[in-house]
């Protein structure tokens, strides 16, 4: 790979297609693009964020480099990302088989694209309606489709088809709101083959279900990296880079490519034609969203913090450059507001807590933190810009779930620690619920106190490069330690406590009390291992009892896919996107001292945490 | 001009942008495309057609010639068609200013595509609607329009309209049957700058009427040849050339180039902007809309006798070419069968009998015959095959009513014809109102018998070249004499028996008598100075009381430009076509004897025409 003198070492990875993690958008303070250098001469910025044994190895920040002269460079494998390598199936399946699926019979079957086989009487002297009104009629017999709309191309290629096929054709009708239009037609019956394809396009990992329509059934899923993530780790971020670059189309390229990616990978795993696929649902942040159909997303960030389109109509999937049929259709399901997206509408369709007389509370933690509360009478959400340290970001060995990651950890009396890592390998990292697990651990037994401070005193705790650390995993034959770092610790609280800040406020703004709440549902990439006991010791989650909290996975994909089966779903997605209240948190007067007051374990306020004020009261 | 030796001459003049009138096609029947070798080499195939006077003045039928060598040709003047050039002014005038113009006040003003001027309050963090969704409920608070659609590449820019103009903006919205489109976002009020063409997709003329939007008013008309003619006069004679030569697609372009030419013509004399056109209505015979849209128009001539699509949904007009805002919308009257088009709905629509208590008979005299019977309770319709005859075609000196023809024409007792002429220049030939006079006139004064044939003993009668022929206009220095011969007036009678005997059927199969019609309606390009009496004379229509006929000129314009004004229009005219029922004539048992006993003047049944009795039996 030749690039000119003085280019950045980002750029230059970038280009020989490796894709570096980056939290900040290449601005030189999240310290995660580490390379070693292994030959050649280079300038480097000066940084805070290297270790004096890192510099001594040759470690640079990938982002602060500029190349001189023939360089090697050896990028660690744990800070990778591949983004055209599609993620294992073990991954994928972890996001497929978790409670949050989509359920059976709550909407009529009904898909958002549909193939009719239409067998019509011939025009004859006597029965001379004309082709494209006679097949109206028949797929009417079939349908119910009052307003009927077809394209200039079908139109001009649908006499010769019912000709040809001596009348005998299959129709592809898509609904778009409360028109139905002509999107395909074929000669013959080829109604059996109608694929689909949902999809959650989260920050960090855009998510592929494919489906088939006629036995309206997920016949496989797949995952990959949002390889827009070199950008900035979070949305923010990457609009910054995209303004400041120019790059709106590349970001939108990119998003495209990772979908194009997952749709061949099932398509040819399961060898459906890509022109039988006629439908993509999208499910996903109003930033994604925007993104993926280069809108302007530049006020999402700015005041006044609003989307160029919430109700995003259904479009052609080809006008982005989605590879299936080329007349199918793309469909985002609604959102709220800039930042509470159609993946909290999909989460709140798929909890089916607007159905419901009790009040429940719906959390979604994963770049973002979003909440919904509500029943069948009323819904409010909103958004705290906590941060993605559950997803592992700015933790220092914080990563996302993947191979080797700890997703589950108990702390010993003795301040050992017992883990699980995920494919059962030698740890790597930790993910979100071996994070929340660790906080929990470490507070319950007293080795942090309630401000998350390292209590004195602590055998467990040494001082590292970073400061006071409480070492997770020992350092092994060739295996560094993994420890979690008080700055670590700091992240996390800080996060959990935008989370439960946003709760608060909710709960306050609609005099919600603890006991008014039937249900609490977690949603986001935590996995199936995550206790939800330790979201509420933490001051994550409101203190109920813990048979109220369900982990319902991944929402989003869920309700993406029951909104590909029904259109009802989607009308019932659009009434709830149109009902939602939304609080602004920013402008909100009290959020700011219920952030304050959440930024202690579990809470400067013992009486909101019955069940944990025991373990709270001892180390005070 | 270098053509191959072995070209066709008709092809060469084509070539060379001549456009020689054509009835058959090339196939060497008609007789019209002939030219005047002045120089070279060519073979030409024996013929009927010619005089030995003409082929001495090496006159030729130019289809029926091929070029061995260099050649000079002169084309006669009268038989050119320059489809570039545009009718005069005076021409396209005597479109504009017929009986059958939209008249305001019947229908709501509502045009199919509005420019709207919307005022919004910008985005607030309080007001954090989106954009697109402001938009709309914008649009909402001025027009009904429940079922709204936004295409992606507006949806796309609508952002950064409404942001540059500070939430000032101009949206254009398309009707699409029940749906509204969001077309087009300007900044700032332009609500002023919409404008319209209707369009006359005739078979021998094109017309085009220009139409502000927002005054809902015609601000110039224009005309133009179908360039399609070289290919053939009547439209079947066009689907088979197409057919024969795969050139649907060059019949497509030269129907839109005509079109193009029009709106081109009219914009810049009224410097109008073609951006600010948004919106085309075609009012045509199922053949031409076929041919505009390139749709499969091979079973309009062939068994089941049906066309591709009767109720066009509107498209983009750039899909198909027509060079307005790239985003404007084309509009097509609704059909009712393949030989009763949209221009013939337009007419039903113009004259409003279906909104009738009495019964009224529509009679559209062009290329081909069209009738409708009925009142607001029903409605039928049937097209006789009768032939153009009355538009000059198949008729030696017959021509279009262009200059130099003549229009009005009178026979004294004498034998001398008294005429007047289009622009009052010398006559070079005869149009349609002017051969209808001649029939009339011919047999009032028993020139001509019952059967059609020239009375013996008639001074006024001569042989010519073509047996019996009875002269209009003597030679006089430099010009031609003028004659109508037995051919001609076979022709007239087959043409005038095609129309009755529709009407017969009609009349019989609903058991109307001739004291149920309350109005008969005669549309066609015959011009103002038409005598309908001599229409009823002739026995082309029933005989009915002289003031309960009225000449309602094009009404295909009137209906096109009445229905871009008003969407209730629209659903009126599609409510007209779905709910006529159609006769086809070709396989009705009773058409071929009354098509046989019209074929005398004024008709076999002198019964039938008690006001015509007395004449016709003078001279039996």
């Amino acid at each position: 790979m030749e690039v000119p003198v003085g280019t950045v070492l980002l750029e230059a990875a970038h280009k020989a297609g490796i894709y570096l993690s980056s939290i900040c958008g290449g601005d030189g303070y999240c310290g995660k693009c580490k390379v070693i250098v292994d030959a050649g001469q280079f300038h480097t910025h000066p940084t805070t964020l290297l270790t004096q044994d890192e510099i001594r190895r040759d470690i640079v920040l990938a982002c602060q480099t500029t190349v001189l002269s023939d360089m090697t460079v050896t990028v660690p494998k744990s800070h990778t990302l591949e983004t055209t390598q599609i993620l294992m199936d073990s991954d994928a399946h972890r996001f497929s088989e978790l409670p949050g699926e989509a359920r059976a019979g709550l909407f009529k079957f009904d898909p958002k694209v549909k193939k009719i086989y239409v067998e019509m009487s011939p025009p004859t002297i006597h029965n001379h309606t004309a082709d494209h009104e006679r097949l109206y009629v028949a797929i009417r017999e079939q349908v119910d489709a009052p307003i009927m709309q077809t394209g200039f191309r079908i139109l001009q290629k649908l006499s010769a088809v019912m000709q040809a096929s001596g009348y005998k054709v299959t129709a592809t009708i898509g609904r778009r709101g409360e028109c139905t239009e002509l999107i395909e037609i074929e000669a013959g019956d080829q109604h059996a083959r109608n694929y689909a394809v949902a999809v959650d396009l989260g920050t960090t990992t855009v998510v592929a279900h494919l489906m088939d329509l006629t036995a309206a059934k997920t016949i496989d899923t797949e995952a990959t990296y949002n390889s827009q993530i070199n950008f900035g780790e979070d949305y923010i971020r990457r609009i910054i880079y995209a303004e400041e670059n120019d790059a709106f189309e590349e970001m939108q390229d990119r998003l495209v490519n990772d979908i194009n990616n997952l749709v061949v990978t099932l398509a040819s795993r399961k060898r459906v034609d890509l022109q039988d696929i006629t439908t993509v649902v999208c499910a996903g942040n109003t930033a994604m969203v925007h993104f993926l159909l280069n809108l302007d997303p530049r006020r999402i960030r700015r005041e006044p913090y609003i989307a160029s389109a919430s109700f995003v109509p259904p479009i052609r999937a080809a006008e982005v450059g989605i590879q299936i049929n080329k007349r199918g259709l793309l469909y985002c399901l609604p959102s709220v507001a800039a930042y509470v997206g159609s993946d909290i509408v999909a989460g709140v369709l798929t909890t089916r807590m607007y159905t419901k007389k009790g009040i429940s509370l719906f959390a979604d933690i994963g770049t973002n933190g979003e909440v919904v509360l509500g029943n069948k009478e009323w819904l409010v959400c909103a958004s705290s810009s906590a941060g993605p340290a559950f997803e592992g970001s700015g933790i220092k060995y914080g990563m996302r779930a993947g191979a080797g990651a700890i997703e589950k950890l108990t702390i010993h009396n003795n301040g050992t620690a017992e883990y699980r890592t995920i494919a059962e390998t030698h740890p790597v990292g930790i993910c979100g619920s071996g994070l929340l697990d660790t906080l929990a651990g470490l507070f319950t037994h007293g080795i942090i106190d309630r401000t998350g401070r390292f209590a004195d005193g602590q055998s467990a705790v040494n001082e590292g490069d970073e400061g006071n650390q409480f070492v997770l995993v020992p350092a092994s034959d060739g295996h560094n330690e993994i420890v979690i770092t008080q700055a670590d610790i700091n992240n996390l609280v800080r996060s959990k406590a935008g989370v439960f800040a946003a709760i608060r406020v909710l709960m306050e703004s609609t005099q919600t009390t603890l006991d008014d709440l039937d249900a609490v549902y977690l949603a986001g990439g935590f996995g199936n291992f995550l206790d939800v006991k330790n979201a509420v010791t933490i001051g994550m989650l409101p203190d109920v009892p813990t048979e109220k909290i369900k982990f319902v996975g991944n929402t989003a994909i869920a309700g993406a896919k029951t909104v590909l089966l029904s259109r009802q779903a989607m009308r019932t997605a659009e009434h709830i996107a149109g009902s939602m209240t939304y609080f602004d948190l920013m402008s909100h007067p009290g959020y700011m001292d219920e952030f304050i007051r959440a930024g202690f374990l579990p809470h400067t306020d013992l009486s909101l945490f019955p069940s944990v004020a025991g373990a709270a009261t001892n180390h005070v």
